[in-house]
């Protein structure tokens, strides 16, 4: 797919190799310029949580999980980076939740979602909705353009990758939001219901391994699961391994 | 210059004007993609270290001046990034320091490094060099290019925004090295002689400041200031920013 100068070998051939997918994904009109600045920001904080899945994102997965499943109409936010970076586990996870996928972009183009509607289906995708006539009351930004089929109507909303004002009026409006941020600070992680901070690359086939393990489990057990987890103290969990792992660093 | 819709009451105008800054860069051939992500990690840092140059920064832009008045032959490295970002404050240290200014690139290509020439000429600089047929040794990515009559035989280079693995090998060569990285974690930062952890924004104002204000020092007075400073004390101080700046942000 990419060609690349560097071995396998270099301390930092995947991160490296993911800033390329998304370099790409600027040349094939799917991410915008600002898309690659705001995959720095979540670089920075992968690297001081110590590039590995918590287990405070573990738990926030096994909530996500079971959300999903009782979800009677779950819908999957895409943008340009979760599109360049994994197009195909997010349309294995909108099959294995049966979950409607939704183009929302912070920079607005329609070239834009028309380029991320085709390379979704060109990697599997049978349907892909994109924003109409409707609007999400009280968010400014181009981000409350949404879909009517989609959003308006859903009940769980899956929304990785964001850093904005779109999840704290959904919630408003009583949907459940679930997202996947690098930064616990960021609004999103502060106002979801469910927030695993966690890459998205190393977290969604976790999620999607958490349904299938989870999809016959009967809907009280799962009921339980959703009503026992707590979302701020796994957010402060994220926090103390920040603070950890620069105390440890920083002793040397 | 740069064409902005946000006023500058905007709480991030500074960060979003850079940001441009260096989206211009790409558009003229000067930035790489993969750069605006290097950026976007920084502006984390940044965010995180609270956006201001700490005493710690102090204490090594102290010593990089010492250092660099002291060195008989100093070169200065630039990227895509620096070259977006601070021409003409590069210009000026070259010429307080009577350095020479170097291109060397990560992300490899010749037309990139002809852009970067002209745009520093374009802003005043005389002489630029670039890689001829020298190659550090154990360096396998493409950085490894450089100028015989610049870094090779060079006593003290400058190598600002950047994370990898020239530092360490320049270092095994008897050079001394100061870096200027947000990031304190990063190879560059925990190898190089002097890191400033700082935005190279803040700091080359005060790093010019600072020689200008040593240049009629004697030279035992400026060996005195390098022999007295300690790189390891002034990166723990930088982490155990980042750590109180969390643990604040993390407890409201």
């Amino acid at each position: 797919m990419i060609k690349y100068i560097l071995s396998k070998s270099h301390p930092r051939y995947l991160s490296l190799y993911y800033r390329d997918l998304l370099a790409k994904g600027v040349r094939n009109g799917i991410t915008s310029l600002q898309g690659l600045t705001a995959h720095g920001r979540g670089e920075a904080f992968d690297y001081l949580i110590g590039e590995k899945t918590h287990s405070f994102a573990q738990k926030a997965i096994e909530a996500a999980a079971a959300m999903l499943l009782l979800s009677r109409k779950p819908v999957i936010s895409v943008n340009g980076n979760t599109a360049a970076l994994v197009p195909k586990e997010l349309i294995k996870l909108a099959q294995v939740t049966k979950a409607k996928l939704e183009v929302n972009l912070f920079h607005s183009s329609k070239k834009r979602e028309r380029a991320i509607v085709a390379y979704f289906k060109k990697c599997g995708a049978r349907e892909v909705l994109t924003p109409d006539k409707t609007i999400i009351p009280n968010v400014t930004s181009n981000r409350k353009h949404i879909s009517q089929a989609g959003q308006k109507t859903a009940d769980v909303i899956f929304i990785p990758l964001e850093d904005g004002d779109r999840t704290e009026q959904l919630i408003k409006l009583g949907k459940k939001v679930i997202t996947v941020d690098l930064n616990p600070l960021s609004r999103t992680a502060q106002k979801a219901s469910v927030t695993i901070v966690d890459n998205i690359i190393r977290c969604l086939p976790l999620l999607i391994a958490e349904i299938n393990k989870l999809k016959h489990t009967n809907e009280k057990e799962l009921l339980g699961i959703v009503k026992k987890y707590r979302n701020r103290p796994v957010i402060n969990q994220a926090l103390q391994q920040l603070n950890r792992r620069l105390t440890a660093l920083s002793g040397k």
